[in-house]
């Protein structure tokens, strides 16, 4: 329902800005040693592997493919990360996939697996010269079963594309995100995406049957399961999921795909503090419950931010501290607007809720959902962004955005003219999943300094994880171990 | 709600009936002469980190424990396996389990992990003289917040304990199975249960936000969370849900509880043919939904056998050949009867089922569940029973049963003065997951020989699992590597 092309192509291409190679940006990431040099001995044994159109070579001189061609593989897709590889290999198989890394960990050439390249920590793109595996021609759907609602398809499929033919179907995916235009299945299960619906459909540790992989040395994994219990031995590939491709590169799924809601509803709060927050959440599941498939929260600078940037008007008269917006789906559209007017009355009468809309209408709920998806976004528009994606207990998870912005504010640095635009918080009150962004006006490094270690320090006092969400790609250096620390930015 | 002490502790004392030694019904298992003797030394060592009353002692002539005192422990609730340990270990805390295993990896003392002991494959019983772990004094439930539904208790909590404390907020722990009146949570875990509304609440892969775990070194890992979103590094804790004990012992659970149902309906139906079962399966996904908590199936057979063990009259008129027991847990009780009435119009317009009946109250709602729990009692009353608690495809899932069935007939074993009784089949629909019994007046080779390898082969040609579900117990030999292979017995 909610699909976006977070980027065209054309974007990463240098017509555009060009981003700093990360190891310019990072001099302290040093290139290992122990990997080999690409020879056109290598691209031509990847010759004999694969199709001639699955190779963008840039290294032997009869193929000679330009910086442009490669630049859409080598920069990530917030034109923050720009790598050096000169080798890209698309595989239309898993036996070419196992053939591929068999060869490389005999040569000791280094890879990185890219699916959709819509990830945010740079995890997609190489550093220095890895060869490229893009799984993009990867892409078939294997298998459906409408009776058990399992799917088997391959790594590379687009999430948007998997979801569209369950759709024709009578199911859905049971993941769903901004970047579902572009991602890949296999990008979304090697970083344990959590997504916008996790509140209703659960984890992938959950609805995920069974992977195909391919390890370091070219071995194939198959432990593509379609069922639904299965125990044999430990459940390997459970480390797969969110593993950021270290341990493999994902070549198909199999998974458990619920049935397509019949009813959807959106509805948007506006709400006078975070406690008020915390009791619509209770009241949500109280009367709500099964249906209830998303609870988002986002403060008054976050709404003001995406508004102003989206050209969407404010939704609701008055300006409120507190935006909230509460999605259910069913399977019978009278009892879910039953249910709604019920949690409605209860949150109204108890003055929970200063405010509130309904949609009406698809479109009505698409411009509901825009304000909250538009703030990644919005955020970065005033120049750079700093961002954290964490979970936190729900009691204090606003108190680390209040904290915050004091600790910046006490320092000097936010305000008109100051480096700091503002802090603000918004995320997944159903998950305890809080995104805080610092969009700012230039990086600085009094700021950063501000930032970090102290919200780590912050987040580990009080019991979080300052890694709620992984990004939605295999991720860089798969099989040789990754090169550089994982940020911990935010995702949808 | 479905409630049911498996067993008194007397059945399994020497009082009644004996089983044999497991080391001389399987003679093929040899100890492991590395293990070591445990001497009075080792018993006044743990007298050190246990109080006096947390040890089972049949070893120091001071404190002989009788065989009556040690056989709760080293015989299973089954009746089937009997082990030899003298010594019983009752901790209190995680600690004093780190100090345990830490002492017996240096002296090499095998040792037995043991929860409610109500695993039916013999895992929470000793084989040889294996120091028996039992966690059942490791009770507590440590926290729980309503607003989040996020339990944290220790392993030997008694699942109905919590569901019973649970039910008191509000909410229900996401697992039910027959044995909730002995389980232990961290036998669930260790064997990833499944039980009855797998199918509504989903896999503990998914619900499991954290746990702490003793290894074999003593070395406690908490991975604790109680975050819903955390990733942080590999997720080392999935690993351990299923794991049997093989890596470490589980001694407490962080889990996500879903919020205690207002309405639970249960319809129970005669069909024709198992394409009739199938046929009302996808009309019960269609119209039940987000309600839909069991859809559970037996055949004439099974049925019949539950009846005539449990004293229970026959809920139908007519004998059908098969029978199906649908359940729906819901938020709100008028939109449950009406997505109910609509199934039922949708079955029995399109002749999908022969007849049924719907629980008109809680006795009638327990009547129609105990047909269905009743059969596994019921298989085992005629003598002996081999049970395989398998996984496979829906389409070809009752397949299994008919063509074992006309395999023995064929072989002439089937019958009144026959070995076997009947081939019967029941199971979770909703899963894949098929138990098939085959009740026999005592056991046999020739019986024995004829089911196996045969029935694995059938499974794995046909793209099953042969086993679908672990037993409830964190298995034997946690920390030292299993003694014996693990059977494939039924569970609920």
């Amino acid at each position: 329902m909610l699909s976006r092309r977070l980027f065209s192509t054309s974007r990463r291409t240098l017509g555009g800005f060009e981003p700093s190679l990360t190891s310019q940006s990072y001099p302290e990431i040093k290139r290992n040693p122990n990997f080999a040099l690409i020879t056109g001995q290598d691209v031509s044994h990847f010759g004999t592997i694969l199709s001639r159109n699955s190779i963008i070579d840039g290294i032997s001189p009869e193929n000679n493919a330009s910086e442009e061609d490669l630049a859409p593989f080598n920069v990530d897709w917030m034109n923050k990360y720009r790598g050096q590889s000169q080798l890209v290999l698309k595989p239309k198989s898993t036996s070419e996939i196992s053939k591929i890394l068999s060869y490389c960990n005999f040569r000791k050439l280094a890879v990185v697996p890219q699916g959709g390249n819509t990830g945010l920590v740079g995890g997609s793109v190489p550093v220095f010269d890895e060869i490229i595996l893009n799984l993009s021609s990867m892409n078939s759907i294997r298998s459906f079963d409408p009776v058990s609602g399992t799917l088997v398809c391959d790594a590379g499929c687009i999430l948007e594309v998997v979801d569209n033919y369950l759709a024709e179907r009578g199911h859905i995916f049971p993941l769903d995100l901004g970047a579902k235009g572009s991602c890949h299945i296999g990008g979304n299960v090697a970083t344990n995406a959590g997504g916008l619906r996790l509140l209703r459909y659960g984890s992938l540790h959950g609805t995920i049957l069974g992977l195909e992989a391919v390890l370091a040395d070219g071995t194939i994994m198959d432990a593509l399961s379609i069922l639904r219990k299965d125990n044999t031995g430990l459940d390997l590939k459970q480390l797969l999921i969110g593993s950021e491709g270290t341990i493999g590169v994902i070549t198909a799924v199999s998974i458990l795909c619920p049935r397509k809601p019949k009813a959807t509803n959106v509805a948007f709060f506006g709400l006078p503090s975070y406690s008020h927050v915390r009791k619509a959440f209770i009241s949500a599941k109280e009367h709500l419950s099964e249906i209830l498939s998303a609870f988002e929260f986002m403060d008054s600078a976050a709404q003001k931010l995406s508004c102003h940037h989206s050209g969407t008007r404010q939704v609701l008269e008055q300006d409120h501290p507190f935006y909230v917006l509460i999605e259910t789906q069913g399977s019978n559209e009278t009892h879910d607007s039953e249910k709604l007017e019920a949690f409605l009355e209860n949150v109204m009468s108890l003055q929970i809720v200063s405010d509130g809309v309904l949609a009406q209408d698809e479109s009505q709920l698409k411009s509901l959902w825009k304000l909250r998806e538009f703030i990644p976004e919005a955020c970065s528009k005033s120049g750079g962004v700093y961002k954290y994606d964490v979970s936190l207990p729900l009691d204090c998870l606003y108190d680390l955005v209040t904290e915050l912005k004091n600790r910046l504010v006490d320092a000097g640095v936010v305000g008109e003219n100051k480096t700091v635009v503002d802090v603000m918080g918004y995320g997944h009150i159903g998950d305890g999943n809080l995104h805080i962004n610092i969009p700012v006006r230039h990086y600085s490094k009094e700021v950063a300094s501000l930032l970090e270690p102290w919200i780590f320090e912050w987040i580990g006092l009080h019991n979080g994880s300052i890694s709620a969400e992984h990004e939605h790609d295999q991720a860089n250096e798969g099989h040789k171990g990754s090169l550089r620390p994982q940020w911990n930015f935010e995702s949808v």
